[in-house]
C-alpha cells in the first residue's frame, strides 16, 4: 500500500499505460502530473514508446519534460489523443476544479483539445460535491480587478483574491487569480456561465464533462472511475 | 455644418456640457473622445468646472488628460458619475460596437460603472444594426489563439486575427484581438453570450444596454439620441 506519494505515482503509471506509440499528448502541471510525465520519459526510454508528442500546460511542465527526453510542441489546433492531468476536487459525475496551482487557463485550452482527458489524484481530492474542501479559482484581468471582485462577490459571496505576500499572485498569462468559497448548494454548469460571463473574468476552474477517466489512490491500492 | 472634425468637436462639448463640478468622469479613447477631454481640461482652466476627477481607459487618455490639466485616479469599485466616449458602430438602440482602438476591455470594464455613458460620434458611425460596416473586435488570451480562432469562427464564420504587420495586434492587457465579421441577422444578447462564454475569450466589442444618449455630428448639426 504504502504512503500517499507512491500511490500518487502509481495512478500516474496506470494513466501512461493509456499512452500508444504516435500519440499527441497533453501534459498537465503539478506534483501528480510530474510523474506522468517522468513515466513518459522512462517508457519512451526503455523504447516501450516512439513518436510521442507533448503539448505542455505550463513553463514548469515543458521544462521537466524536455529534461526526461520527451519531445515538446506548443498547442495547435489539432486534437490531442490523450491529456493527463491532476485535480484539486473530483465529483462522482467526475466534475473538476482545478487551478490552485495557478494554471487553469493552459490547462483548459490544451485539454479541452483532448479525445480523452484521464485524471490522475489522490484520494483526498474525492469530494461529493465540488467547493467541499478546495476554493473555485477565478483567473481575472488585472485592470479593474477591485470591480471584478465586486461582481463576483454578488454572484458567490465568499471568496478572497490570491495573495501570497505584499502583491497579488499572476498567472502566466498576466492576470490575477480570485479564489471563490462555492455556496453549500449550486448548479455546476448555471454558475460556470454566470462566472465567465462577467465582465473582468478570463475563465474559471471548473472542468464540466471534460474529464472521461480518473485514476485515484487510495490506501487500498489505485480506483479507476469513468465518467458515467 | 463644418467639416467632419468640426462636427466631432461640436458633439463632444455637448458631451462636457453634461458635466458638473465634484463629478468622477470616466475618460474614453479615440480621436472623438481626445476632443471631450480637452474640452474638459478648458473648462477646469476657465474656472467653469472645479473638483473633477478623471478615470482612464487607455495610457493615451490619461496622458492627454495630465497635458491639459486634468486629474486623473485610477478605477476603483466606486461608481463614475459620467463617461464620454467614442463608438464604432452606434445601433438606433444605442447599441454599440467598439474596441477597433483597441481598447475595448478597459473601456467596458470602465463605463459599466458609469452612472450615465455619454457617447460622441459623426454620423458614418449609426447603422441599422451592428456589423452593418465595422467588425466585432473580440479580444482572445494569446496562449492557444490559433483554437480559440477556430472556436469563434464555429459561431460566427468571417473575420481574421488583428495583425497589422509581420506580428499580431497586442491590447495594452497583453491579448490579442479577433476581428469577427458579423452575419446579417443575429440577436445581439444571445451572441454576446456565446462569444464572452468561448474558451479563451477575455471580452467583446459589444456594448449592450450601456449608453444612455448620443451625440452624433451630422451635417445638419448635432443630433441628440436617448435610449428609449
Amino acid at each position: 500500500m504504502g504512503d500517499l506519494e507512491t500511490l500518487k505515482k502509481e495512478a500516474a503509471l496506470r494513466a501512461v499505460a493509456l499512452v500508444e506509440s504516435g500519440m499527441r499528448v497533453g501534459l498537465g502541471t503539478g506534483s501528480t502530473a510530474k510523474y506522468a510525465i517522468e513515466e513518459l520519459g522512462r517508457r519512451l526510454a526503455a523504447g516501450e514508446l516512439r513518436d510521442i508528442v507533448g503539448v505542455a500546460t505550463s513553463e514548469a511542465s515543458e521544462a521537466l519534460a524536455r529534461e526526461v527526453g520527451v519531445p515538446v510542441q506548443p498547442l495547435d489546433p489539432r486534437p490531442l489523443d490523450l491529456a493527463i492531468d491532476g485535480a484539486d476536487e473530483i465529483d462522482p459525475d467526475l466534475n473538476l476544479i482545478k487551478g490552485l496551482g495557478g494554471a487553469l487557463l493552459r490547462e483548459k485550452l490544451t485539454e479541452v483539445q483532448a479525445r480523452r482527458l484521464v485524471i490522475i489524484a489522490d484520494h483526498t481530492k474525492l469530494v461529493t460535491r465540488l467547493g467541499e474542501k478546495a476554493p473555485l479559482p477565478v483567473e481575472i484581468t488585472r485592470f479593474g480587478f477591485l470591480s471584478t471582485v465586486e461582481r463576483l462577490r454578488a454572484l458567490v459571496p465568499g471568496g478572497r483574491l490570491r495573495q501570497p505576500g505584499a502583491q497579488p499572485y499572476v498567472t502566466d498569462n498576466g492576470n490575477y487569480i480570485y479564489d471563490a468559497q462555492l455556496p453549500a448548494a449550486f448548479e455546476p454548469l448555471e454558475l460556470e456561465r454566470q462566472l465567465k460571463g462577467t465582465l473582468g473574468v478570463v475563465e474559471t476552474g471548473f472542468f464540466l464533462g471534460m474529464a472521461d477517466v480518473a485514476f485515484v489512490a487510495t490506501p487500498e491500492g489505485v480506483r479507476e472511475i469513468r465518467r458515467g
